[in-house]
């Protein structure tokens, strides 16, 4: 300890400020053409399916049944928030390429967070791509346990414990190398440690891959609840080699395509028609199926969170099924179900009740059921939930306002939802009650 | 909490937006005239003694030996931080004024998290304050433990345990009532509750009506280092009611002093030498002269914060003596020595090594010493620091830079610093060496 601290207080000064290089590569993003802004900023906040092209945002045209051919070239879809942008790379072995790592690496010393069951999978791989020709840059990690139930606050003092340990300073680099409990608990440390160091997502799981790596939400739970705790924390770059989910459990894999059922349902009605008649192609991995829908969700998360990074209105209806599903989740004991799982359970519930207060057709409650179903998906919440369960739950869901729980309900043709507290909650209260015996 | 979670879900959609009013009261702010910006963005930063005005933040022309006259109108510093801005509130008997808080408080529900020291003292007035013909907000407390040694994430838990089981919302507001300790840490818990809710600084303490309210800096402390976990998080207003201090204890006036010495050393030489002239005075409370030291530190900080936030440069010089100062506060177990007292040995042994590089004259350092002196407060480490223990805690702190540690030290005339590591490390040996049995 003594001599690692006599050598970091010899130096005289020496600013090494890296220069880091930009260079983006851009194919297979072809621009749709798309109607004028007609945004609402008033309560309901309602959100028309065709949304307005942003910036560097931009959504691809919906190839019919065949998604495009797979290419080894990485695809980039840009998060545009100001001085805070970032893009997301996104293509099949990306990993073996160092230099889309390391120009987004800040400093001389990296801090990989991962987990025991994604660390001999690819922890190597990574530490490799952060090293190869770069004598510079030192990697520690830390191994933290597995599940959802370790995103908790004693988890992630772990992750501070190596960090102040390895005696890393302000210009490090934490790299989230897994699926979304790492990714918000290692955003959470980089933004928290030492009041915020650089970032880097490694999304491994499709579910981190469509929805939780992009957007700047970080946290852990709070045994009262989900994600209570946390920050707004943008990366600098999102890494997504979609060869990392050959090693995925199906039944992950499905939990990461309720998400992107999801920002069809919200937003996209040709996304959803195009894994109405795919589904069973991204089931079956297909390559360049899974990174069409990756790629196609990015951008739709991308768009929403770039009008709206910290969750004033649009963000919020990225929730689509969550304040259901999250009571799912808490409720039963975080880790029995799936986020994912719960989600689509949570979909199915919001659908229900959008069609009883008369805002959905009865054939888009169907084809919300059907896609979900198709995906091995669960269409209900599990047994021990009760209606009480469910309420004493989302009265503490963060998008209640003053006492009034707001929640995202679909509203009008396919694509399209509202985020509202203006609801009968009759509605509600027939939608609890259909789905839970007691 | 079924009752509780029934009513929650109850209602149709009301949205209240209130109007939060922004008169505001400024007297007793003479604009003093001031040469032009000279600011160097290279390292070693070099900071002029004379300053420039900025924006709103207006620097006062200093009285010669009497202060100006005592007033229960309040002083208003703005600190300019563009959308995220906010006023200082400074007077005797503000938390009388009911108006001067509700204006700035969001949503129904406030949560002050005070500790058993300060609730019996305060926590009354400040409810009332908060509820004076307001029966719309309700507000509930969370009293922890006191001291350094609970800055710690046990105690922060305990601050979201309350807000959890409270079912605060995001439209909430956290009131911090106490001393630094108690406004870091119930602004790290703002910052993260929810992702962000609102938050008010009521400061009790000298140090932090000088210092710790005003900025943004929030976070605890790990067991390696101080204030290592943490958020840049500014609050919607700060309340200095000057009254609070009739009640500190002189160790703690004391250790609020060293800060105000810091602002003169590195950028205000005028105040410093209204300090020499007026300790006495200050040392015994006198009213006016307790709200002027205030009112000048609070814009000297303002400006700095106003012009480097997130500390890039800049804003580290407001960190002299700190270096020093926090290895002897980790170094002899937090609590044992108060902040101010460290930050005082700290600046004499800044004051030291400047003069050993031959940055300042005899005179100046002999000023330093007298002044810490007359306040009463330590002017050297405590036996127990050695030279190893300087130099292994002081490797961890946040100024180390790719393992450069950079200090804030005096150089030229009164009232002029330099943050840089690019000094003769041999000065830094010595000076070590000076203040250490071994
Ligand atoms: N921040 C956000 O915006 C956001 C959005 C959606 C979800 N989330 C959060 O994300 C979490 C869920 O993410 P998740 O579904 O990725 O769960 P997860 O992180 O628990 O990963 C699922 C499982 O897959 C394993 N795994 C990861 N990558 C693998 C790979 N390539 N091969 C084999 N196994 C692998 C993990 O170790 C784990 O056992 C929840 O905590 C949820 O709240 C956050
Ligand atoms: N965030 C920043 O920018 C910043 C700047 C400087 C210091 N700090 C932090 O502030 C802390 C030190 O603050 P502090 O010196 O106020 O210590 P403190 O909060 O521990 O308060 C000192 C003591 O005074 C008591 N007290 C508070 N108000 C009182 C009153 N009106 N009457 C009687 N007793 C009262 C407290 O209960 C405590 O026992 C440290 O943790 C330091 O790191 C932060
Ligand atoms: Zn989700
Ligand atoms: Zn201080």
């Amino acid at each position: 300890m003594a001599a690692a601290a006599s050598s970091l207080l010899a130096g005289a000064g020496s600013s090494s400020c890296a220069a880091i290089s930009t260079r983006r590569t851009r194919v297979n993003r072809a621009v749709a053409s798309l109607p004028s802004p007609s945004r609402t900023p008033c309560t309901p906040l309602r959100v028309s399916p065709a949304r307005p092209l942003r910036n560097r945002v931009v959504a691809s045209a919906a190839p019919a049944v065949q998604p495009p051919a797979a290419s080894r070239v990485s695809t980039v879809v840009d998060v545009d928030l100001g001085d805070r942008s970032y893009p997301i790379y996104i293509g099949a072995g990306l990993l073996n390429e160092p230099d889309l790592l390391q120009r987004h690496v800040h400093g001389k010393r990296v801090l990989v967070v991962t987990n025991t069951t994604v660390a001999p999978l690819y922890l190597e791989k990574v530490t490799w791509a952060l090293t190869h020709d770069n004598p510079n840059v030192s990697v520690e990690s830390v191994i933290l346990p597995d599940g959802e139930k370790y995103k908790d606050m004693d988890t992630l003092m772990k992750v501070f414990d190596k960090a102040i340990q390895s005696r890393l300073d302000r210009r490090c680099t934490f790299v989230a190398l897994g699926g979304g409990v790492i990714g918000d608990m290692c955003g959470f440390a980089a933004a928290a440690f030492l009041r915020g160091v650089n970032f880097i997502q490694i999304p491994t799981t499709l579910m981190a891959q469509v929805d939780s790596s992009v957007g700047g939400k970080t946290g852990i739970n709070h045994p009262l609840g989900k994600n209570l705790i946390g920050a707004f924390y943008q990366p600098q770059c999102v890494l997504i080699d979609t060869d990392t989910l050959n090693t995925l459990p199906d039944r992950e894999l499905a939990s990461g395509i309720a998400e992107v059922v999801k920002y069809g349902l919200i937003r996209d009605a040709p996304f959803f028609e195009w894994q109405e008649k795919n589904m069973t192609l991204l089931l079956a991995r297909e390559p360049s199926a899974l990174a069409y829908a990756i790629k196609r969700s990015c951008e739709n998360k991308a768009e929403v969170v770039a009008q709206d990074e910290k969750e004033s209105g649009l963000r919020a209806t990225l929730n689509l099924g969550h304040t259901f599903g999250h009571a799912i989740e808490t409720g039963s004991g975080y880790g029995a179900w799936f986020h994912g799982e719960a989600v689509a359970a949570g979909t199915v519930m919001a659908a229900d009740m959008s069609h009883r207060l008369g805002w959905i057709d009865e054939s888009i409650k169907k084809r919300v059921i059907d896609i979900l179903e198709k995906a091995k998906l669960p269409i209900a919440p599990p047994g021990a939930m009760t209606v009480e369960k469910f309420k004493s739950i989302m009265a503490v869901d963060k998008k209640v306002a003053d006492g009034l729980l707001r929640l995202i309900l679909l509203k009008g043709p396919l694509g399209s939802c509202v985020f509202t507290g203006d609801y009968d909650s009759n509605a509600l209260d027939e939608t609890l009650r259909a789905f839970c015996d007691s």
